[in-house]
């Protein structure tokens, strides 16, 4: 899938098929992770990638904004190093595992922002990391739609050469 | 450019051919990142598009970190709303449009994190936004190589079921 298409169309996805993500796929959404620019180049990012169905079922449990996760067939847990950057450095990892995953027909969505500390107890993550997100993936449950999106216009959000000059 | 093929590929571009970036890859890049996904969907985000040189400049002589502002053909400047999400939201916007123009050709970088209170004044940005960051675009001056990058192994960043199972 192109590029531009991939963030026109990628929508949140809450349900899943019941059906693994294949292999070559978690590869690919790992790779598209670790490859991602950082300030610095720190890549203070660690991915627990979690299939095991007992234990998405803990993390559902733990993530009061996301339980779908217990019925996803796959979950990343990402875990960041203290860095003035690391927000921002997994941020940018995890739209572009969300972008691989969704050129592959796997959906995802962003679950929970930080301060899990329940989570790290689960998966034996170090005190000194921060689980910033746990990200379920898998086949969406219902066809995926056109993109359509609610979003700010353009011109909202958007400015030529200054702010309040819009882009239109 | 295929999704994953462009992440693979993409490296920090800091010198750009003296050519302007086409209009129609400017709004692609704008859209990209007004159609990215955001915490609660607050969409937090403002992007200014500078492409007037003298402008370019005063950027260039305040981005400590990035004086080669001064020399690109685009600038889309990242101001952000007061929001715990913000900077994760912004982030992800920016690797949206970074990919996006990446597959148009165009190359960019990452310059500054946040705190340039200068850069409100040279574009009207009202005080209550955060500058994030400046992000020049331009075609790269250099063929931008086959995506070789430094980054840590698989093993050291991705983990199977628990942190320190090393996914390999």
């Amino acid at each position: 899938m192109e590029v531009f298409e991939a963030i026109r169309t990628m929508l949140a996805v809450r349900r899943y098929q019941d059906r693994p993500v294949p292999e070559a796929t978690v590869r690919r959404i790992l790779e598209a992770g670790r490859l991602t620019g950082s300030g610095m180049n720190q890549q203070p990012w660690h991915f627990i990638v979690v299939q095991d169905r007992a234990r998405l079922q803990q993390l559902g449990a733990l993530a009061s904004s996301g339980p779908y996760v217990a019925q996803a067939p796959l979950a990343i847990v990402v875990a960041v190093e203290p860095s003035r950057f690391a927000v921002s450095d997994a941020s940018r990892a995890i739209q572009s595992m969300t972008l691989a995953a969704w050129a592959d027909g796997v959906g995802s969505n962003w679950v929970g922002f930080g301060g899990m500390d329940e989570v790290k107890r689960v998966l034996d993550i170090p005190a000194k990391l921060d689980v910033l997100a746990i990200v379920p993936f898998g086949f969406p449950a219902q066809p995926a739609g056109r993109g359509k999106k609610q979003r700010k216009a353009l011109a909202a959000v958007a400015h030529r050469e200054r702010f309040g000059q819009p882009f239109a």
